[in-house]
């Protein structure tokens, strides 16, 4: 009975660190889907719902997820796009008369006009990372900084397509994507003139993004009555999830990076953007530095791991501006220089297939040399033995680790005179 | 002085396959491109010229060599163009009207109109299989095997670009690619168009192939001319070079994918065309399994690693016949045909990504658990020394080897009656 119950999953302690870069970095067996070794993730990070499934399934759950977060990202455009269709001002008049009334307050009109549809779809986006991260929970990653970086990746693209592209396009979604698909030659020229056009509305999106959205983040509304609502009603009395108090990287992340592109895109096509872009970034540090110290708890630390996907969106964003600029200078009639942009294109590419190379394996693998340098270190302070017997306390499942009391011991709970 | 001539290559030995396998398959430096590790070749694979080629620089030679393939898989178009358009014999005439005396003798007109595109054709790649092979030379692989997978994949693409589809398109070159660019949409469906007017011409390719190409496999006119040429001139009295008498699996594997390929596009469209690829694909059983036991040499093993290239030319074909399929469906307005073929088609890329992960492995590294079975073989049938000491004896530059006369006694050097 309980055999068969058996998971074919082992958290297995090396005495040394170099034999575990070793087996984890091998193939063991010669079916490569048989036998698989990596390198555990942190005790805290590991994710046991997702150890139980198997292996074979495993690209089942990888492509339903992806599948899921492609049409969540294409279908998200029907109400973000009837939405911003809406908010611009001329046609809310139409569809929605009482609109009129706005026109009579001085100050509000303007105020609607330029802000309500960046704000309505500010409200939209805010739900997005953690539907992502919901999906991503299914995709079968072993860890949970690993879903994270998935949610991370899909909310990236998600943003890409409906926030920048779709602010682009507009209105007839449909014949535009027809048109790319049908004349790919054209894009560049097609996107430089759309970029250059929507300018303004890329500028009250990063006012929007750095005056509501940091300031938000500093007050943190959502969580605020996320817990609340928690704490009174089913969660009562239980223990704080800590999770929900780290900082949400796969939220944050595709946000600033999105910012970063439209910085990098309209860098020479409308300059005027980069001044609310550095206000956006200084206020966003400020934000940030004083959330990370004083207000997140770090609960596992993920090593740097975000830092390829950075880098891989900061390419995206090089690679779309060039693209761009090959369209603008074609539109000046600046054939010459449209052509001897497209080197500095192939270039891009060449610089991130380098780096893939030359920087990526230190995000994937533990080098053996370290590994037998630390190994040594540990010898000589004789901590070898301690970090061996503690890694095998470490690997526990949640449910087998004794329930301990003196956790909780918060001030809360301490009596404010000490009785002596 | 000898120190700055030093090379920062080695060949390292270890006393068990086991570690061997653990070396090559575990980063050993934080930086990936600083100390690299890999299995070894045979000893008579290894390329020793290349090994001197330093690996910072290495990337430009392989994206040189990429470059050249690439020219030269273009613009071989030009000569071939202008000798089928001329080999049509409508236009011969035009140009060189002599060539209307073909008309008065009787059968030879059928000949030259059928025969002669296909034999000029051959004659031209009979050429650039030895060309390419030259390129790869250049491209810094560590061994023999691997420079000739490189010659096979840039020959089998050039037949693909060369022999398939610009025997496809034929005349007006630059407007058939500018429409694919433009309307890569059309793509399926003129595709179809192409390759169902065009099944005389690989009949007749078969045909050649099959009788002409075979035919000259067995008698090897190129090679005894080549070899004739070389020891009556510059290689006199010297030693054979083994590497010519060995099987050209860059030149024999592309022409067989080709007639795969060719086979499995036309499987449906012009089904007569398959009975002349059973006879060819007989023959060729024939004349190889003849050419491989009696006639070629074994200069080294290369482990089976060409399979997985034959994988993917197959998957190629595969893939391309699917498209053709889609479009043939959509012209003879089968729309519901046409789009059931779409999941068949993703279903072909799924399948070739699993045969990746499941078994590419097994063609890159040595399972562990493989190099520790056959450690412990020859633990118990006392051979691990030996297999040491040998390992070190072998891996020695070609110009280190001691002179060995006895190598060369044939039985030209034998007297005919033993002296007693």
């Amino acid at each position: 009975m309980l055999k068969g119950k058996e998971l074919p999953v082992a958290f297995v302690t090396f005495k040394s660190r170099w034999g575990a870069a070793m087996a984890a970095q091998t193939q063991q067996h010669t079916n490569p889907l048989l036998w698989i070794t990596e390198m555990a993730p942190e005790p805290s990070d590991v994710s046991w719902r997702n150890l139980s499934i198997q292996y074979k399934i495993l690209p089942v759950y990888k492509i339903g997820v992806i599948l899921a977060a492609t049409l969540l990202t294409i279908f998200f455009a029907v109400p973000v796009t009837a939405v911003q269709g809406i908010a611009k001002f001329e046609k809310l008049k139409k569809w929605f008369p009482p609109a009129m009334a706005i026109e009579f307050i001085p100050g509000l009109s303007s105020v609607v006009t330029g802000y309500l549809p960046s704000a309505v779809l500010k409200g939209f986006i805010y739900i997005v990372p953690f539907a992502m991260l919901g999906m991503a929970k299914l995709g079968g990653s072993i860890s949970k900084s690993k879903e994270k970086i998935k949610a991370c990746n899909m909310v990236f693209y998600f943003l890409l397509g409906n926030v920048f592209f779709l602010s682009l396009i507009s209105g007839s979604l449909l014949d535009e994507i027809g048109e790319y698909v049908s004349h790919p030659k054209n894009l560049p020229s097609h996107l430089a003139a759309l970029v250059s056009s929507q300018a303004d509305f890329f500028m009250t999106y990063i006012l929007t993004e750095g005056l509501s959205g940091l300031s938000l983040e500093v007050l943190q509304p959502g969580l605020l009555i996320w817990d609340f609502i928690k704490s009174r009603t089913y969660c009562r009395g239980k223990e704080k999830d800590l999770y929900l108090y780290s900082l949400q990287y796969f939220r944050v992340i595709p946000i600033v990076s999105l910012s970063i592109l439209i910085g990098i895109v309209y860098a020479v096509i409308a300059p005027l953007l980069l001044p609310f872009l550095i206000v956006y970034f200084f206020l966003g540090y400020a934000v940030y530095i004083n959330q990370i110290q004083d207000v997140y708890e770090t609960v596992y630390d993920t090593c740097g791991t975000f830092w390829p996907f950075i880098h891989h969106y900061i390419i995206v964003a090089i690679i779309l501006m060039q693209i761009t600029m090959i369209g603008l200078f074609g539109l000046k009639s600046k054939p010459a220089a449209s052509v001897s942009t497209v080197p500095l294109l192939l270039l891009t590419i060449m610089f991130n297939e380098y780096c893939k190379i030359r920087f990526l394996p230190a995000f994937r693998s533990h080098s053996i040399q370290n590994a037998a340098e630390n190994d040594e270190l540990d010898e000589k302070s004789g901590e070898m033995e301690h970090n061996f017997d503690k890694a095998i306390e470490e690997y526990r499942q949640p449910c087998l680790v004794p329930v301990s009391f003196t956790q909780s011991d918060s001030s809360l709970y301490q009596p404010l005179i000490t009785s002596w």
